[in-house]
C-alpha cells in the first residue's frame, strides 16, 4: 500500500478502505505522505467523492488526531452550533450567551475568517483584550463555571483538520462534501458534545450558492453525526444576503450588543432564536421550537442573555467598557455612503463580493498573517425587496486603513441589482434537517 | 489572479489563458507556488483535461524552462524517436546506431525506467563505464561526428517537465493526455529535432490499456507537434506483452546485440525496423515505408549498424568487450525456470505485471534512489498464441540479490493465463498517424 496507489484508487473512483484511510492520514501527520500527495488526494475525493462509510472513518481518524474533550461530568447539556459561514453572521456571538443563561453548556470552537466569510474569532478579538487561545483546562472550568466559552482551533484538538483545511483552502478542494463534513464533525465531536445544532447556508455568500448542493451537505452531516450518536439538527438558512445590518468585525459585535440589549435587526434575532431553540430541544429543555423560542426572547428581553455576555466578556479578559459604551470605541478614520443612483427595488445583493470588499477594506486577511482593522466593514441599508430613491444610502464602507476609493464604491454599488418590479425577500429559515428527515419551518414562522 | 484561482478554474472545467499557465508554471519555477498546489492543478488537468491551445501553451512553457539545443547548423536531419513505455522496449538501443548508419542525426535524451516499464538509460548503463550524464557540449559534438548520442535529461534540459514529472509519479497523475503531450513534446522540441517518430503502445503493459484513449493520444501528440512544425508521425503498437524475449537491463541489451547482429526476436525486430523507416521517411531518404524497412534490414546484416553501435558505446566510455562477447558478463547468482503446470495454448500475458515483477526481480527501481541489479530480469519462452505443455518453461527468472521465492515464482506463472483453445496473437504493428490522419498498416506487412 502506498501513497500513490491510495491516491490512483479513489482517482478512479473506487472506494478506499478503513485501513487505507487511516494509512494515509497517520502517515501524512508522521510526515511520510507529502503536501503534494495530500493535496492530490484531497482533488481526486473533491471529484469522485466518498462514501458514507469513507466519510465516517475520516471524520472519526481527524477525531483521534488530537484531544477528544470529556465533559460527562457535567450533570447539563453540552450542545454547540456551527455555521458553513456566510457573511454578517454574529450569530454565535449572541447565542453563546443567550443559550448559557437558559442553562445549556456552550464549549465553542470557532474559527477565523476565510476568503469572503467572517470568523467568530476576529469578531471576539476586535474586543480590546478579548482572548481565544486558552489551555483546555481553562475552556473546560469557564464552560462549568459560566455555561460558555469561545476559544480558538488549540492545537491539540484535530491537528488533522487544522493541516488538511489549510491545504484544502490553498488548492481550491473547500467545496467538497464528504472533507466538509470530516472537518466540521472531526472538531464538534472533538468538543465532547451532547448535541448539535448546524446552520447550513443557502445562496451566492455561502459555501453553496444552490439548494440541492446544500440541502445535500445538510443531509450528509446528519447522517455522518449520527453514526457517532452525536444528535444533530440542521437548519438551512438563507445566505443570498448578508444577514442583519452589520458586516466587519467590531460593527458585528455592536449588532449582536443590540439584539443582546432586545433590539437590533429582526433577521439576525430570527436565525439566532431559531438555532436558540434547536438547541434547547436537544437538551430536552422545550417541548416544542415555537415555545423555545418565546423563552429565548425574553431572556434578550430581561436583559439575562447581556448579564451572560458580559460575564464571558470578562472571564476571557475582555474589557467591557466598550461593549457597554460602544461611543468609546476607536472611530473608522474613513467614512462614506454609497448612494443609489437608480430608483427601483433591491431585486439582489452579491453576497459574496460584500464579504470579499469588505476583506478588502481590512476586515478580513489575504493571507494568513495579515493584521485585521477591527472598525472596517459596512452597514448594508437596504436589503431584498427594499425599494430604493436615487440618493439614498445603500452602504455606509469604514475603515481605518487605505481610503477606499472610487472605484471601490462602484465595486460596491455594483453589489446591488436594483429593478424596476418589486421583488420579494427570500425566505430566511427554509429547511430543518434531522435523524428523521427534513421538515419545512411552519412551526416557527 | 491567485494560484487557487487558477486550480478553481481548472477543477470547473474552464479553460485556462495563456497568461495563466506561464504565471502558474513560472510562480511554481520560482517556488512561489507550492508543490501541493501543481499536484492540485495535475489532478484538476487529469479530470477536466486540457484544450489544445492549453496543451500547446504548456508546452511550449516546459520547453522554454531550459536550454533549447540548436542543430541547424548540421546539413543532414535530425530524428528522433520516443515510446510511450513498454515492457521489454529495447527498441531504442538497435534504433540509434541503425539509423545513424543510414546517415540520420539522432540527438535522443532518454529516461529511467519507472513502475513495471524500464529505462533506455538504465540499460545503457548495465554496460560496465557507459556515460549518460554527458555536457550538453559534448553530446552535440557526438550527434555531429557519430550521427547519435544517447543521453539522460540533463538539468538544463525542460527544468519545468522534471519537477512536475516527479510531482505526476507521486500522485497518480500520469495517465492525463494533455500532460502526456506537454511532457514528451517539451524535452523533445528541446532536442533542436527536424522530426520525430513516435511509438505509442497499447495494452495491458502500456500507458493505456484501451485502443480508443491510446490513439487519441497518438492524435493529440500529432496535433500539439505540428503546432511547432515538427513533422511527427506515431506508430501504435501492441504492448498486451512483453516485447521480444528479455526483459531486464543487461539482458535487453543482449537482445538488442542479437539484432544488430542480423538476428534475435522477430517483434522486437519488426517494431524497431518500422519505427527506422518511418524516421527515414521523416528524413526524406526513402519514398515508402517498405523500402526503408528492406535497406535498414541490410544495414543490420551487414554489420553496419552493430559497428554504429559499438562506435556510440566507445565514445560514451562503455566497455565494449562485454558487447564482443557477453558472456564474460557477470552472469546472475540466481537463475529458475518457471513452467507450465497445464497444457493448453497462451491466450494473454499480463505484461504490466511481469513489468512489475522484473522490478522487484531488480531490475528497476521502487525509491529513486535505489541500485539496480544489472542481471537481474526475465526471458520470456511462450507468448500469444504459443501452444504449452505441463513441464515446459514459460519464464526464466534471474537475478542477483535475494532468491525469488516460491510465491514469485507462482506469481510469475500466473501472469500467463493458458486456455484450451487455441489464441491468436495480437497485431503488432497497429496503425499509424500523421498530420494527414490515421493510417492502417498494410504497406510494411
Amino acid at each position: 500500500m502506498t501513497a500513490r496507489e491510495i491516491i490512483q484508487k479513489k482517482r478512479d473512483g473506487k472506494t478506499l478502505t478503513e485501513s487505507e484511510i487511516v494509512f494515509f492520514i497517520h502517515a501524512y501527520l508522521r510526515g511520510e505522505i507529502a503536501d503534494y500527495q495530500m493535496s492530490a488526494l484531497l482533488m481526486a475525493i473533491y471529484f469522485q467523492g466518498m462514501s458514507f462509510d469513507e466519510t465516517v472513518t475520516l471524520t472519526r481518524i481527524m477525531r483521534d488526531s488530537g484531544e477528544v474533550l470529556d465533559f460527562s461530568h457535567l450533570s447539563g447539556s453540552k450542545v454547540d452550533k456551527h455555521s458553513t459561514g456566510g457573511v454578517g453572521d454574529k450569530v454565535s456571538l449572541i447565542l453563546a450567551p443567550l443559550v448559557a443563561a437558559a442553562g445549556i453548556h456552550v464549549p465553542m470552537i470557532s474559527g477565523r475568517g476565510l476568503g469572503h466569510t467572517g470568523g467568530t474569532l476576529d469578531k471576539l478579538e476586535s474586543i480590546p483584550g478579548f482572548q481565544t487561545r486558552l489551555p483546555l483546562s481553562r475552556f473546560k472550568k469557564q464552560v462549568e463555571e459560566i455555561g460558555a466559552c469561545l476559544i480558538g482551533q488549540s492545537e491539540k484538538i484535530c491537528p488533522a483538520d487544522r493541516r488538511i483545511y489549510a491545504l484544502r483552502d490553498a488548492t481550491a478542494t473547500v467545496q467538497s462534501i464528504p472533507l466538509i463534513c470530516g472537518s466540521i464533525l472531526s472538531k464538534k465531536l472533538a468538543e465532547g458534545l451532547d448535541a448539535l445544532a448546524l446552520n447550513v447556508k443557502v445562496g451566492n455568500g455561502a459555501i453553496f450558492e444552490d439548494s440541492a448542493t446544500a440541502e445535500e451537505l445538510a443531509e450528509h452531516l446528519i447522517r455522518t453525526a449520527a453514526a457517532f450518536n452525536l444528535n444533530t439538527v440542521a437548519l438551512l438558512t438563507d445566505m443570498s444576503q448578508p444577514l442583519g445590518v452589520a458586516v466587519g468585525n467590531w460593527l458585528e459585535v455592536c449588532e449582536a450588543i443590540e439584539i443582546l440589549k432586545g433590539g437590533g435587526p429582526e433577521d439576525t434575532k430570527q436565525v439566532t432564536l431559531a438555532l436558540g431553540a434547536i438547541m434547547l430541544q436537544l437538551a430536552g429543555k422545550t417541548k416544542d421550537l415555537r415555545s423555545g423560542m418565546t423563552r429565548l426572547r425574553a431572556l434578550l428581553e430581561n436583559g439575562a442573555a447581556w448579564q451572560k455576555f458580559l460575564e464571558i466578556v470578562r472571564a476571557q479578559e475582555g474589557d467591557v467598557k466598550f461593549l457597554e459604551n460602544p461611543d468609546q470605541y476607536p472611530a473608522p478614520k474613513h467614512r462614506f455612503e454609497v448612494k443609489a443612483s437608480e430608483a427601483g427595488f433591491v431585486a439582489a445583493i452579491n453576497a459574496r463580493e460584500i464579504g470579499r470588499l469588505c476583506m478588502l477594506l481590512g476586515a478580513g486577511r489575504q493571507a494568513v498573517d495579515e493584521a485585521i482593522d477591527y472598525t472596517a466593514g459596512m452597514l448594508i441599508h437596504k436589503k431584498i425587496g427594499d425599494p430604493v430613491h436615487p440618493g439614498e444610502p445603500l452602504v455606509t464602507l469604514q475603515n481605518s486603513g487605505q481610503s477606499p476609493d472610487n472605484d471601490f464604491q462602484e465595486m460596491t454599488r455594483a453589489c446591488f441589482s436594483i429593478r424596476r418590479q418589486p421583488a420579494t425577500p427570500p425566505k430566511l429559515l427554509q429547511k430543518l434537517f434531522d435523524v428523521h428527515g427534513v421538515h419545512t419551518i411552519t412551526e416557527i414562522g
